[in-house]
């Protein structure tokens, strides 16, 4: 915007027409100011809490009339610091409308308001007897509108997709106020654009996600869960395959794991090592199934043939709960190993599945030239191309963070890769968008975004 | 447009610049002017065969810079008239554009271009050792363009979604030529907006899909197959999702069928009947598996449990490709039963899936009692909330047509359904588009549509 919003006069507005606990103040809440990322913003104007569509709706044409910039906010989960509020900006929450509208096991859909915690709505699912296939570290404190709104991804894309993929319908406040009453519970329909895909991980400049429909999936009767250990990546990558096909499609979790994170992740959290000898690649792998007994036994015949074709050289299979969640501890122990390996630098790129060994000895190489004393960890979820790199004990300068960036950034690029698989751009990658998208696309994105927020009030500064 | 574009000085441009095989005289090839729908057009100013994505770009350019009409054309497969050229409107045809680029089994991608036949596309990756999940009635004839473009569903939706999940990437070119190169491999990829969403489904009025990345699946080892015998719709949707959970998400195809469709159908194409009794509901359903002796005993069990809780009351599985062709020649046989009841009309319609059985009788009941002479023919891909409705030798009057239709859109508008499950408006739906979207939702098309190509060039009269 060329000039500044009339603030007092927005202020006055908004008090107007709601209570004061709908608009707080902009410092009266020190937890709207910060996400999960070291992304630093500034005090927001105001701190606003609607209630229902029809608020927000209305909080949005008084805010799009001044010209006035908004943040929407879910969790406060992000990594990128996509819903942290610049100096002066309003703050829209969506944490009270959080309501579970209707689980319908017929139709297979649960309709949600947007400010519904990740977990709470799993739970219902989960007791109602489906499955919200949606799953992320930060389902405790996230929001499926955040999650909606950046796509999210976590450990079960390979076998039910991104969040997209659950999502039949959504409803959306553009700008102005527009409500766009889209809550479509149809797997099939083909009734002109589906605009829904406008405001699914477009991290709110393109509008503001109220309500949703999710796709539900069967109950898992059963889990079936092994790690094994393999000579190099492109054992790994044989085996994803083989496991796939054997599988038809039911693998429900491939998380690849290079030495040095087992290694670190096994020290830091303190848990017994899973094999006797030391082996370069690590696989973490799941079946969701339905008849426990038969589908046990498919496990181990894949398993058995993957040792035999010398893909993998040792492998441990659960038998039970507590041996399933030991073997995960191994994957979820990121969390201590970020803390304790503070400040880290972290990345989470895409590439071609099939390129991902090539592409992952590039980008060691370049962090042990430039920066031999550090230690770089590598690991992520193989099936969707997607590999996540810690640099532990990054130094703090300018200088150097962003010369380790374009050693890693650099490197994905040249395969036709993504900055961001699944964390989206925020502030904090906005700068490397442009390895990933041409200027055309970029061109695009703001033609968008001109068309549907044409006074940019809508999360400006972010991601583009 | 409000004026006319000056149409020799089209074609003068267009001749200057491509040979006499690229730009064909609009009335040298008949096939060019219809689909397989009952539309009608006119003859066009030209039609436009490009080589290359530069060629279709610099086309477009010139009739951009003319107001000059085009439409898109993939294989003329289309059920709605979305590729039917009006008078003087300029035909753009895909089908030189139909290499295979390449088959990357290790990244599980396809690249293609727009105008490969899906049959061609599906068998090369067959060959390669990988599954096209993408599949419809139409496969000899349509084109991967096409099936983007309209976001084509078909038989196997239920396992492996829509043609949009299979679209990993793509290639578009706006109405003034500017190229998208949008050729993402990965599943996963949060870095801006994803723009491929604007240019699948949306019937080409946002722009031209020359080039696709699309996932490939992992090739099936086998497949049991099923035709079963219920007693209701409610029977159909338990059968459903005890079907869905004990195969845990591997349910390859679930196509409802009642009673005097399968009477028809049987009869039409002089079929063995399946039973001995008439039963009101039939389902034909199979698995796609990747360990067939086991996986064929799972989909015993799960027919077994469904018997004894009632839901089924008689089944044949097939015990060999033979019996398996035998029981999909009855849902195939929709073919032969369009010519046979010709005239008819056909409907595409969606609703929440377990509001389908209710919607049927609904339907149902409207067509008795306003048109007690005519037959109906209920079937459908159930599980993606998709019901089929031929009417039977209909008479041609337009009010007769009309009033048909108002019977059963009106229907689906009352349970939140669409008016095209899966082909899309073109311009024989335009006219119920507002059955299923908002004014609100219809109005962004529109700003969207004035976005991208605002002379308004491409497709113009389709969809909106």
């Amino acid at each position: 915007m060329s000039h500044e919003p009339d603030r007092s006069a927005v202020l006055d507005e908004l008090r107007a027409v709601f209570g004061a606990d709908e608009v707080l103040a902009g410092d009266a809440s020190p937890r709207h100011l910060k996400d999960w990322s070291t992304a630093s913003g500034g005090t927001p104007l105001a701190i606003l809490r609607p209630r229902s569509t029809d608020g927000l709706a209305r909080m949005l044409a008084i805010c799009n009339a001044h010209g006035q910039a908004v943040v929407p906010q879910g969790g406060l989960t992000g990594l990128v610091g996509g819903a942290v509020p610049g100096e002066g900006q309003v703050v829209v929450s969506l944490e009270r409308m959080n309501a579970i509208e209707e689980i319908d096991l017929g139709s297979g859909t649960v309709t949600v308001q947007a400010g519904a915690p990740l977990q709470a709505v799993q739970e219902a699912c989960h007791e109602a007897g489906a499955l919200l296939a949606i799953d992320l570290g930060a389902r405790g404190s996230c929001q499926i509108g955040g999650n909606v709104s950046t796509n999210a991804g976590g450990n079960r894309v390979i076998r039910y997709g991104n969040t997209r993929d659950s999502v039949l319908g959504l409803e959306a406040v553009l700008a102005d106020g527009t409500v766009l009453p889209m809550m479509n519970r149809m797997v099939k329909n083909n009734a002109g654009v589906d605009l829904k895909h406008l405001f699914i991980g477009s991290e709110g400049v393109l509008g503001i996600v109220t309500r949703i429909v999710l796709k539900l999936h069967p109950l898992p009767r059963g889990t079936s869960t092994a790690l094994v250990a393999l000579a190099d990546f492109d054992a790994a990558l044989s085996f994803l395959r083989h496991a796939q096909q054997s599988l038809s499609g039911q693998v429900s979790a491939f998380e690849i794991m290079w030495r040095e994170y087992l290694d670190v992740a096994v020290a830091t959290n303190r848990l017994r090592r899973p094999f006797a000898a030391d082996y370069p690649v690590y696989v973490l792998t799941d079946m969701h199934c339905g008849q426990p007994e038969t589908d046990a036994r498919r496990f181990e015949t894949m398993l058995e043939q993957a040792i035999e074709a010398g893909w993998v050289l040792d492998a441990a299979v659960a038998q039970s709960m507590a041996d399933a969640e030991a073997l995960w501890a191994i994957r979820d122990g990121i969390a201590e190993v970020l803390r304790e390996q503070a400040p880290t630098l972290n990345f989470d790129v895409s590439v071609p599945v099939g390129r991902i060994g090539e592409c992952v000895a590039r980008m060691r190489a370049n962090l042990e030239r430039g920066w031999p004393q550090l230690q770089a960890l590598f690991f992520g979820h193989v099936g969707d191309g997607n590999v996540h790199v810690v640099v532990c004990k990054v130094p703090q300068d300018a200088d150097s963070l962003h010369a380790i960036e374009e050693a890693v950034y650099g490197v994905m690029r040249d395969y036709g890769g993504s900055v961001s698989a699944e964390h989206g751009i925020g502030v904090l990658k906005r700068d490397w968008l442009a390895y990933s998208r041409t200027p055309a696309e970029i061109a695009l994105m703001r033609t968008l975004k001109a068309a549907l927020d044409p006074r940019g009030i809508l999360n400006p500064g972010k991601m583009l």
